[in-house]
């Protein structure tokens, strides 16, 4: 009865401005103060000025001030922080999914031909609760009626995921702790990063602090010795260890969103939005696999249809690695390794920096922090400098990058979102 | 520098269905559950068949599951028991207009050519807590910062509010019960409302009991009486009592919404979006009037002007009575009453069902129940079935109802969403 097209947006959306706070702990800041920080940043590097009220409209993705900080209505809290009323905004939620599912939004408000130009943002401050209690509101994103009650906290989802993955495909400890090592080498070149440092240079922090008090110096070789020293990286709920999981973050990013028959007006150097999907999954105790984020999957294939790209042809990739295994399990289900090929990946160094297929250059949740609201704009960000050659310490070397492509999960896969760039 | 066009939707949306859950107290049932209710309401009353994997995307408007139930990232849980995996659904949120922003979404995201078919819905469930757990919980959409602690809850808001219009205009305490009267009157009419009784009935049952128990009969000659009377009436925040206040409701609404082009497949008789606006006011703390939603004023001229419409030409209205003065003020906002005119209609009777500017026929928020985040939906409920000629005994006498409006507001105005509707 229903003809269901091919999807495909009526006008084309580009990127023409990015901004990002400092991520990491903001003790004396509200939501609304990170906010605006992130978006001065922004109003600052445009290429070409523009007004706060030459905004139409706004989005802001956020999981939930009402847990952490006890406000509600955020949006229009952060609009007035901003000088922008009266123009319209609104907060989108699904977890740690928010923004990027506001993106979503912000794409189809201009789509829509109602809006030409729109912001995109999230936030999250996180560091006002002690960290039971962060778990606690992290966990409210799972089924509360049948997960929550059992026990299960996100590192313990994660964890059943590792467990199922080290079973299916001989997947090891240090497969994951591999992960986390390239994105702390990726981070220690983000100085919007929460952690700078890579897990070799704290190990060798703790071997001179030994020395200095005239301690025993540990006798780590290298940073899987010291990953694998309990009291150096506890374990947070096995196979999980405290360096296989994305911090508590406080941090906001936006973007700057324009139908991209003005972006020329902005800058000279847009980034397009070629593909977007967004899936929702069921929840982890009726999943039908561990091994994989069936709304990755579906998220993925509606992007790349509209993109009429496959896996093979992105070139800059962030993913959603709140623990380590869910960036192994997102780089199978995204197609760019075949099951059971992620871990023999990161292994190999292939998902590195000078890999032949990087994964989170921007040093991922693991090392850029992971302030859950904030989390899929900011991997955009990431990928509109890369695709621009703005990146860095950390730009990718190739010359011909082209294609950027970013996967935003909410809980285990309650709501994934993939959306596609390209540099125009 | 960035041109400003006239708001317009690249293609034309219509809502062919709608479905509500009997708004009320539920204690043995969750957030999913009263949505489900809502959901199956709609389907099985289609005027053709649909299934629920036909619905490419959904919305769904919620302030604060996390705060009332512990719950987040509510969409894909509710979208699970509705059997609508994979579809992408998003949570909206903008205080008690969540739904009202849901809607919007919807409309944009079939605008943008994105999708055909979309369901937006709006659900919230309050009665869990006591009622000064969910009066704090309420309180949280206002300003955490300046309004909050200086004892601010909505009552005391929307009390000022009340006091400045009667320091401006003359209005009594009179005008504002008449409203209530009215609304209750509306809702004795409407199946699905929390509260069926009119002001007279709940009297009427007084007197009775009083008979019966052979206790002092009150002397009460009208409603008016009644509702002076502080025992049944009592104070909240003056000026307001009780039965100015919205009560505390679970409830769930839901739309079908498809492009206008294929709506013919589902109905012969959609209702068409004609307008549609939405803008965000300052807390009330910055406003620069107390007699004014700016909010409101901002969303209408958009809706208006998109429509290319003015207020005369509205046929059915419903808006946001959180409190009787909120109708009022709100009555004035949209153009229908000059300022000051709206305590005056109301006493004459101008808006009841057979006034000419009948406000609220469903009972609004007052009578019908205020299940915040399902409010906005469950109004435009209210205009599809009286623009059809559904609307049972609430029906509005004129044969030739063709245009609806809704006005669905978040905290004191810092969401305001505007839409119109046209019979097709």
């Amino acid at each position: 009865m229903v003809a269901i097209r091919k999807k495909q947006l009526g006008r084309s959306v580009s990127i023409v401005g990015t901004g990002m706070s400092q991520f990491g702990a903001y003790k004396d800041k509200t939501t609304r103060d990170i906010f605006v920080e992130a978006f001065h940043d922004m109003m600052q590097h445009m290429d070409s000025g523009i007004d706060v009220q030459d905004i139409e409209a706004g989005y802001v993705g956020n999981y939930s001030s009402d847990l952490f900080e006890g406000q509600g209505h955020t949006a229009p809290i952060i609009a007035d922080w901003l000088g922008m009323t009266p123009t319209p905004i609104t907060r989108i939620e699904n977890a740690c999914a928010s923004s990027g599912s506001a993106l979503r939004e912000g794409i189809m408000a201009i789509a829509s031909g109602l809006y030409d130009v729109v912001m995109v943002g999230g936030v999250e401050k996180m560091t006002d609760l002690p960290t039971e209690g962060v778990t606690d509101v992290l966990a409210s994103a799972a089924d509360g009626l049948y997960e929550v009650p059992a026990g299960f906290t996100f590192p313990g989802i994660y964890g059943a995921l590792a467990k199922a993955h080290m079973e299916r495909y001989e997947t090891n400890l240090d497969h994951l702790l591999k992960v986390g090592i390239k994105n702390h080498n990726n981070g220690s070149l983000n100085p919007k990063a929460q952690f700078n440092s890579t897990i070799k240079s704290l190990m060798d922090r703790r071997v001179a602090r030994a020395e200095e008090r005239g301690h025993q110096v540990p006798a780590w070789k290298n940073e899987m010795d010291f990953l694998n020293d309990e009291q150096c990286n506890p374990w947070i709920a096995w196979p999980l260890r405290l360096y296989d999981c994305a911090p508590i973050t406080d941090g906001a990013a936006c973007l700057l969103l324009v139908a991209s028959e003005i972006a020329g007006n902005f800058t000279s150097k847009p980034v397009e939005i070629i593909g977007t999907g967004q899936a929702t999954g069921r929840p982890l105790h009726d999943a039908e696999e561990l091994t994989s984020l069936s709304a990755t999957k579906y998220a993925a294939t509606q992007a790349y249809e509209m993109a009429g790209l496959s896996p093979d042809q992105i070139d800059v990739v962030e993913v959603h690695d709140c623990f380590t295994i869910a960036e192994i399990v997102a780089s199978e289900d995204l197609g760019f390794f075949s099951p059971g090929e992620g871990p023999r990946a990161a292994d190999e160094g292939r998902t590195a920096l000078d890999g032949d297929r990087p994964i989170n250059t921007s040093g991922g949740l693991k090392a850029k922090g992971h302030p859950v609201g904030a989390s899929g704009v900011a991997q955009v960000i990431e990928v509109f400098h890369q695709l621009r050659g703005e990146a860095g310490q950390r730009q990718l070397s190739s010359k011909d990058l082209e294609i950027g492509l970013t996967h935003n999960v909410g809980g285990t896969g309650g709501t994934c979102v993939v959306n596609i760039f390209r540099r125009v």
